[in-house]
This record gives C-alpha cells, structure tokens and sequence, in this order.
C-alpha cells in the first residue's frame, strides 16, 4: 500500500493562458484566481472561469505532501463562531481495515491540525449569514469569480442580452449582495466546509454559471490513492467544478484526506458508501450510530457536500418493481435493502433533522439524492421517481430551517421529451433550491458513447434550469473512468454547461465564443487552439494533415484546401462589399480576374506545410 | 494515380448479428433488408434499420470493381418511362486535368452501361408517381424498411405512444400508401437516380425515421480514391443513411463512378466544387454552360441529390457584411464572388427552372443549399440567414412543380434556444419539405468536439421536425476526418437521431432502447454490447478492467465493483418485493443476514476477471 509514495500531478498553465488575481473591494484580502488566455493580432485577452486552483499557476510550488495553501483559513476563524476540538478518533475500519489488522494505509499528515465545528450556540453556515445579511468573503468571491472581475466596467456598459431563461433571473452584474441573496433565498449554495480550507469558493445555483462535477473514486477491482488524487487535479484542469470522491474500497479514509487536502474545488461524497464498508457490506447492520459517525468523521476531514438518500422511503419501494432496471442508485438501492431487511423506515429519514444539525456545524451542504431515479429510458418520470422527489421538496424546506444549504440530485435516464418535467418538478417542489442532475442520458442505445448521450440531456437540462451537471464519461455502465476518460467526460460537460449559459442569455457567456469565432475567420490558428476547452486536441486534429509551423498561419486548413476555404472566400466578398461593388468589380476584371489569386505569403506556407 | 487499385473496404455482419431480407406484398420481387441481433436467454432477437447494404451481409460477395448488384434496375426499365442514350461524352477536365494532359486515372468500368434518362414528355421521380397515385416498389420498400417488416403484427397491436411531434404526423404503421401520401405532399423525398440502381430505397421526412448524412470526399492536399470508397463503406457501416461526395481535388469524376457504384446508399453531391474545378478555380468563369454540363455530367453517373445554392441572391450578400464569420458555406462563397464579380442576379435562380427539368429527367433530388447559413453563435438566426431561407421556401415550390423532389439545407452554427425558430421557419415557409441541416453547433468554443457541440443541437433539432441530420466529426473547422472521425461521426449522429426519434414518439423507436435496458439490468454484458450502436468500443472499454472472458457473465463491472452494483442489489430488492417483503425480510435473518451472500459463481467469475 506504498500509493501515496509516488503522487504525480500534472501542473502548468495552459498555452498562452495564466493565472491572475482580482482584488476583492469589500474584503481587500481576496485574491479571485481566473484564467486570462492572450491573443494575437492586438486582440484583448479573453478571460475565462477556472477552478484548477493553484495547479495552473506558474508562479505556485505545488507540494501533494503538504496540500493547498489554507485559503479559507483567517476567514472562517475571524468570525469568531469556530472551535478547534480534539475530533474523532480515527478508526482502521474507516479504511475498511478489519479491527484487528494494523491501519497500514499512509495517512496524510500536516502538523497536529484539529478539526473546527461551530460553538455552542452558533452557526457557520453560509446560509445563515447571508439570512442575517452578512456579506462573507466567500459571496464576494463568488461575486468577482461569476463576473470575471468586470463588475464595474460591465455595470456602466452591459453587455445586449439574448437568450431564453425560463424563470432565470441572471442580472446584467453579479453582484456581492445578489450571491448574499440568492443564497439567502435558498436557490443558490456555496458550499465550503469550514474544514476544506484549501477550496475556492464557488456557487450552484439557476442564476449563476452552470457548473459541472466530475466523480472519481476508486473501486474494488481498480485504482489507487495517488491515481485517484491526480484525477482530481486532471479533472479540475479541464473545468470540472466540483469532484465527488466516490471510493468504495479500503483506504477511503486516507484517500479521501489526500483529496480533500489538495482539492481546490469542493468535495462531495456519498457517507454510506463508507458506512457500509464499516458494517463489513451488510446493510441490515446498517444503523444510525454508524452513519452519524461517518457524517462525523467526513465532517471533520472537509467534505463540502454529502449525497443523502432521505427520500427513498419505505413505500416507495415497490412502486420500482415494474421497472426495466429497478433500482439505479447505490445509495439507493442500499437503503431500499435496508427498509426491506428491516421492514422500518429509512433510518436517514427518521433521523433526518439530526443529520441537519451535524452537517449545520460545518457547513457541510446537502446534496439529497435520487436513490430512485430511473435507469433506463423506459423508467424515466415515474411513480418512484416523482414521490422521492416531491419527498426531497419536504426534506429540502426542513433543512434550510436547520440553516444548511441544500442542493437535490436529478435524473438519470430520460428521453427528450421527458427533462422539462424533471425540472418543472423539481423547481416547483423544492422552491428553486438549485438541482443536480446526471446527465440525463437521452438513449440507451450507445455505451462507449454515454457522455454523449447524456451531454445532450445535460445541455437541455442546464438551459432549462439546472444548476450542475454531474458529468458521464464514454466508460459509463462499461467500467472504471480512466485519466483520458476523466478528461472526456470533463470537456464534454462544459460544452453541455456552456451550451446552456449561452442559452439561458448568461450576460457573458457569448464573450469566449465570438473570439473564437472572430479569430476562425481571420485565420489565427493559434489563437482558435487556445481558446477551444481543449487546446491540445484542437492543435493534433489539426497538425495530423499539416504539421509545419507555416500552417499556423495559413488561409485554409486540410478539410476544404486552399482553393475551397469559404473563410478566405468570404474574407474577400467582404472586401468587394466594403469597396463598393461595382468599383471592386472592375477592379477585379482589370487585375485578371483570378478569384484565387495567389496569396504569395499563404501558398509558400502550404508548400511547406503539405 | 493508382489509388483504384488497392481498394480494400470492411465487409461482414456485425457481433451476433445477420442480415434478413422481409418480402413485399404488393411486389413480390422486393426483398427488404435489414438487420437482427441474437440475444441470449431466450430474448427475441432485435432488428434494426440498417444503410450497410450487401457489405455486412454473409452471403454476399463483395467485389468493388463490378459494383454492386443493381437493385433496382428492373423495376426503373419495368415502368417503361426510360431511355438509354449515349451520354455526354466524358472529358479531361471531367477529372480536373487540362484538356491537354491525359486522363491518367483509372475509371469504373463495368461493360458499356449506358445512362438513362426519361422518355420525351415522361416523368420519371417519384414524386410524379406519388400524385400519380402509384405506389412504386421503391415506397414499399421504404414502408417495409422504416416497420422492420413488422407491418401486420404492429397493426393489430400498435405500441403505446410517447412522445411530443411539435406536428409530427407519425402513423403506428408505416403503409406503403403512407409512404405514397408523404411524398405526394412534398414532406417526403426518396432520393433514388434512375442511373443509381444500386441504392436501397430509403425516405427522408418528418415522419419517418430521422435520418443522417456523412461527408466524404478528398479536398486538394489529402486523400485518394481507394480512401473515400472505404470511407463511404465504413459510414453506411455504422449507420450512414445517405452519404455526399464533397470532393474537391482532381480525380473527382472517377471517384465519384466508384463510389456511386458501389453505394447502397443515396449519394449526394454539391456541383459547383466541379463547375468550378473545370474552370479553373475562376468564379468569375463559371457560367450557366459549365453547370448545366456538370449536373448533367453527375446525373447520368447516379447522383441521388444535388446541393444547389440557388438562394444565395445578389442582394443578400450584403446582409454579411457585419456577421463575426461571413459566408461559411463554401457554394455559398463561391456564388457570392460570381455575383460581386459581375454584379449580376445568382445564375443558379435565374436558370433554375432549366435546372428543374434536367433533375426530373434523372430524378434527382434538389437539396436546396444554405450557402448563407450561420458559421458562429454571434451570426445565428440573422436577416441574411432568413431571407435566403424564404427564398428557399418559394424555390421548393417552383421545383415541385416539376414534379422534382426537394429537401432544404439548414445551419449550421445556432445556440440552443434559436434552434427551434430555424424549424419553425422553415416549416413555415417550405411546407413541411424535408430539413436537412448541418447539426447544429450549439458552442464555438470546443473544436475538436464539435460533433459533441453539434450533435446537442441535431438531437434537438431532430425532435423538432428536422428530417436529415448531416454529421460533423471531431475534426471540423482542424482537418480532413479520417476513418476514426468518420466513425464517431456516424456514430455520434446515430446518438442524435435516435434520441429525435424517442422523444417525437416513433412507434418502433424504444425497443431497442428497452432491449438494451433489460441487457443491462441482467447482467447480459454480450447482449449489451451487441445492441450497442458501437458493440466493438463498448466491449473493448469493458474489457481494459476485465478483460476475462468470465467477466461477460459477472454481475458487476469494474464502475463499480461487485459489493456496490446498483443493478445487483436491486434485483435483489425485487425478489423481496415479489415474495412479499415481510416474509422476505425473516428468511433474509434466518439465512445469515448476509447482503451480499456469496453468489458462488459470479464469486468465481471474478476471480477469473481481475
């Protein structure tokens, strides 16, 4: 079990991008980190949303060892509401270690820090300040993050707006006070364990950017501590905003601290993936105490968001048994073998206002699972699936009275036709508190293909309403994702969340594709490569039939040729329009009426680039 | 110039699956093609609408230099409505070489085949038959095909209907009178050249079966004819429906012979790429002479459908002027320069009723090109775009009037919530003629996926009505695509139009979805990949983890593990369920209380496996 030994993580900016940092203006100690990737031709840098945290920043010494700088760290401490305490005492069953073998898992270690929770009396959720009208930090960073750092020069000239937003309400600016309120309003969350320092503050929410997640963890039959560590900053390197952490083998304890402690972007688990490991698989062993304890002890170690199964109640088993494919969700089909077993309500519901009060200490948010979503397209929009839902709407309100911040996950399965009503549900039964869907895949006709089939439900649901999409990579019902299928899955999920943002008429969204388009049209290759998600794909699909540097600069690529390039075409139509076309007509009869005319600079770059 | 010698293409039926041939009842001599999946476990097998034509049959010989067998021959010279005639005499220019160099490239040469074309004062498309209220053996066919053959067994017991048509008209069955009526009324096309009686007869319409279309073809600095050839097999292979031959370099007359021959498939092309090779790559040259001469040229070789950009009107070109990336449909330049160049009216609308009469002698179809269509998010859905479609729509009715067979281009680059107005538009102003459209990119700021970005809004576009998806592979706007990116391309629009045909409500659409489904949920791992639409990636992805054979029969991949497979436990969940859960719940005590009880052989299995 050497696996933490040999950590590699892939750092760097990437090409003609780097790091840069805005200034906060109530809180003159931020530093918003985003992307600002340079363009030729004196056109204006484009800046982009990133949530690779320090991992793309040239100027950062990245040590796994040590983990991220605490961020977070004087903001929660100064608001006096936290106490360090001695926490709870690691166990090696929290590695899936029986209790009689010795922990041999390496554990990650940075002096003697102790776990915070909320004093007596006290909450620290950030919920409950922007309830009491308190600007943190954090929502400043949100803030400045979601508007790129031009807050003041897009208030005094807003972009035109296009889209359609089906009840968004994006304002022109995003303001600190509008993060306050929508989090105050319960349709957005920041969610940001007091114990995950490192992270940069983000928010879900309708009327932000629509986020994505990308889910790693290992199984049994594959992947390790470092590997998984590595997916993590690979998957935030690509644009993933949040990661779950899904692991379900042994060492989850201490994997799950190397993430934590490296993690620029929130974590989310799934506590009775771990429970269940402690009861040795054996759900009826199940029980509350256990379950508390690993809230507890996730609490404690960071984790931002916990997936709850609350809603898959006891009599909404049956309603799964006419389905192709029953019962998708682990979680969920753990604790429908729980209710079972024990014929007695799903103890996460009975206990449901308890687990509140823990996940409040730490401001851990709720992210309340599907455990009934509907697996397959024939299952989609059920019975089972809309009781559970409408059930998370009750468990959503009781939360947000405990103060936590609550996000609710969605489906799944579901043809076309069949995700407004997803999302119409959802808006209506939990208040607009914002949803979390997989996919959905659209088909079940294409594994190998399944990031492509959900990325079309995803875009949809995004535009319709969605506030993050938990990405499916090409292995999806195939097997366990690897670093190439991580990075697929990522790219194909922000083209989803994009699609959607341009959709939705997201006041800023269009700024990154008009450069692009804009330097398509003129012809800057480079340009296009380092604006596309992935500019290394872009670069060796294009270098593949013309490698030579000189075709950096050419007027035509491989696909159409020189002669048949409607880009350079058009170049020249646009050239006759703005002369005038009667004078350019004769201008080009008199010059010998050559519609290619040799461009002497671009057919010497495609001698040498053929 | 010997590329025709080493023509090698992909021929056998794929994993668990052979081609059946269904017979027709009002023509005796039709034998249907499609094709059926064996499953295992007693599961009925699965048939599917397949292009592939005799290269996936077992019992067929392939041999690409006689061809295929002409198909339909008998029943074009049967209706007695045809000529043979000695044909335009074949040029050196024909192949892009001066008329003082010799014809080096090796030509198609199957006997002395001379080509057809109607009778003095017949006429001969389908769409004349359609008003003539003939059921032709080629819309039985089509009848036949788009049922699976299942015509008398659906209608005594129509599947339920789901779905939204937004207008769709979509029989439970699929009758040959149908297909008739469809045609009749201009909301279907049967692209079949008289002179391409090697094409299996297929329909493009809103309510038929969404089809898709792969671009082929060399440009000036790659590609060879043995290439495109296998290009055009191996895209009907995965699932092409109609396949254009985009060509642009020299060699384009004799490569078009071999691929038409050879093509089970409706063949598409755009005649001014050759137009404009004969004159040199001089817009300014062409001329109505040239053209005429060109689709001529193209018509007696079989060309089931010409993109003809006759809507691209003088006036409009300056509705460019201000667009981030002009004119990006390469007809579309071509003809904006021949006006500028002249300052006269487009030739291809001034001459378009000759052009008419030639396509009604062959039967060709008109693919009304978009040369005005959208190349960015920031020029979607704007005055130029509009009104060359309107133009379009008073083209289509001109065109119908010579009983020519008409479906209309479409962009193209169009975020999502301008998607449906493009439909709704086109619906509109060319009642209801087949849509064919060129995705659309719901981002630009992805290439390298831009058959993800694209393949969102051809699914959506799909289920609007759009009747012909035309795909876009990974290297659009980078490159020519290769074999790879012609797969995922198909593949990838496959996704696209069957996701359309599930949310329209397609009668037939879900079984195999639902076939699939039950696959999954019973741990039928071959059955799944054999369904898939790519059986030969889903295999290979299972495989990188567990690659043993034992593993095909393992109730759990690697996602995973055997202790959390959601599939796994709730099958479980539904033996409780079925045998009452109280009952259940003590045996499970008296039985040990073990959840995941050793199921000895899939145990072993996975021993085996990992």
């Amino acid at each position: 079990m050497s696996d933490a030994r040999d950590f590699s993580v892939t750092t760097g900016p990437l090409p003609a991008s780097k790091k840069i940092h805005i200034p906060g203006q109530m809180h003159a100690d931020l530093r918003v980190a985003m992307r600002e990737t340079a363009l030729s031709a004196g056109e204006a840098a484009v800046r982009s949303y990133d949530p690779s945290g320090p991992y793309t920043d040239a100027a950062e010494k990245i040590d796994i060892r040590q983990g991220l700088p605490p961020l977070r760290q004087a903001w929660i401490e100064g608001r006096g509401d936290v106490e360090a305490y001695g926490g709870r005492t690691a166990r090696p069953e929290d590695n899936g270690a029986k209790p009689d073998e010795a922990g041999a898992f390496e554990r990650f270690s940075r002096g003697d820090r102790q776990p915070l929770r909320a004093k007596p009396g006290k909450c620290v959720t950030q919920l409950h300040y922007a309830r009491a009208g308190i600007v943190t930090p954090e929502m400043e960073y949100v803030a400045i993050r979601e508007n790129l750092g031009r807050m003041d020069e897009r208030a005094k000239d807003p972009a035109p707006r296009d889209g359609v937003g089906f009840g968004a309400t994006i304002p022109d600016v995003i303001t600190p006070q509008f993060v306050r309120d929508e989090i105050a309003r319960g349709r957005a969350i920041l969610p940001n364990n007091i114990n995950h320092p490192e992270s940069e503050p983000m928010a879900i929410g309708r009327n932000f950017l629509v986020k994505i997640n990308a889910n790693i963890g290992n199984s049994a039959i594959a992947s390790t501590a470092s590997e998984e560590v590595d997916k993590m900053v690979w998957a935030t390197r690509w644009g993933a905003d949040t990661v779950m952490d899904l692991s379900t083998g042994n060492n989850i304890h201490n994997i799950r601290e190397w993430i934590l402690r490296n993690s620029p972007v929130p974590i989310g688990t799934v506590p009775i993936y771990q429970a269940l490991e402690k009861v040795d698989g054996k759900a009826e062993e199940l029980s509350w105490d256990v379950y508390r304890d690993t809230l507890i002890e996730q609490a404690e170690q960071g984790v931002d968001y916990f997936t709850i199964h609350a809603g898959v109640l006891l009599e909404y088993i049956p309603l799964t048994a006419k389905r192709i494919t029953g019962i998708v969700s682990r979680g969920g089909s753990i604790l429908a073998k729980w209710c079972l077993a024990h014929h007695r309500q799903n103890f996460l519901y009975t206990h449901f206002e308890e687990i509140c009060e823990i996940m409040a200490a730490y401001d851990v948010s709720f992210s309340l699972g599907d455990g009934l979503r509907p697996g397959a397209i024939a299952d989609a929009n059920d019975d089972a699936q809309f009781a559970e839902l409408h059930t998370l709407g009750e468990l959503c309100k009781i939360a947000q009275r405990f103060d936590t911040q609550v996000m609710i996950e969605g489906p799944g399965h579901v043809p076309m036709h069949k995700i407004k009503e997803n999302m119409d549900e959802q808006l209506r039964h939990c208040d607009e508190a914002p949803f979390y869907t997989l996919g959905p895949l659209t088909t079940d006709i294409a594994p190998g293909y399944d990031h492509i089939t959900s990325a079309i439900g995803a875009a949809m649901i995004g535009w319709y309403g969605c506030a993050m999409l938990c990405y499916v990579t090409p292995k999806e019902h195939l097997g366990l994702p690897d670093r190439d299928d991580v990075k697929t899955g990522v790219v194909t999920y922000k083209i989803a969340a994009h699609a959607a943002d341009l959709a939705k008429g997201h006041p800023q969204a269009q700024t990154r594709d008009d450069a692009l388009s804009k330097a398509r049209f003129e012809f800057r290759w480079r340009d296009q490569f380092n604006l596309s998600l992935d500019p290394e794909t872009a670069t060796s699909f294009h270098d593949q039939t013309l490698p030579a540097e000189g075709a950096k600069l050419a007027h035509f690529c491989s696909m159409c040729g020189p002669k048949f390039c409607s880009m350079k075409i058009s170049q020249e139509v646009r050239d006759y329009a703005k002369a005038g076309m009667e004078e350019m007509s004769q201008k080009f009869r008199d010059g010998g009426s050559e519609v290619y005319r040799k461009d002497s600079k671009s057919e010497e770059k495609l001698d040498e680039a053929v």
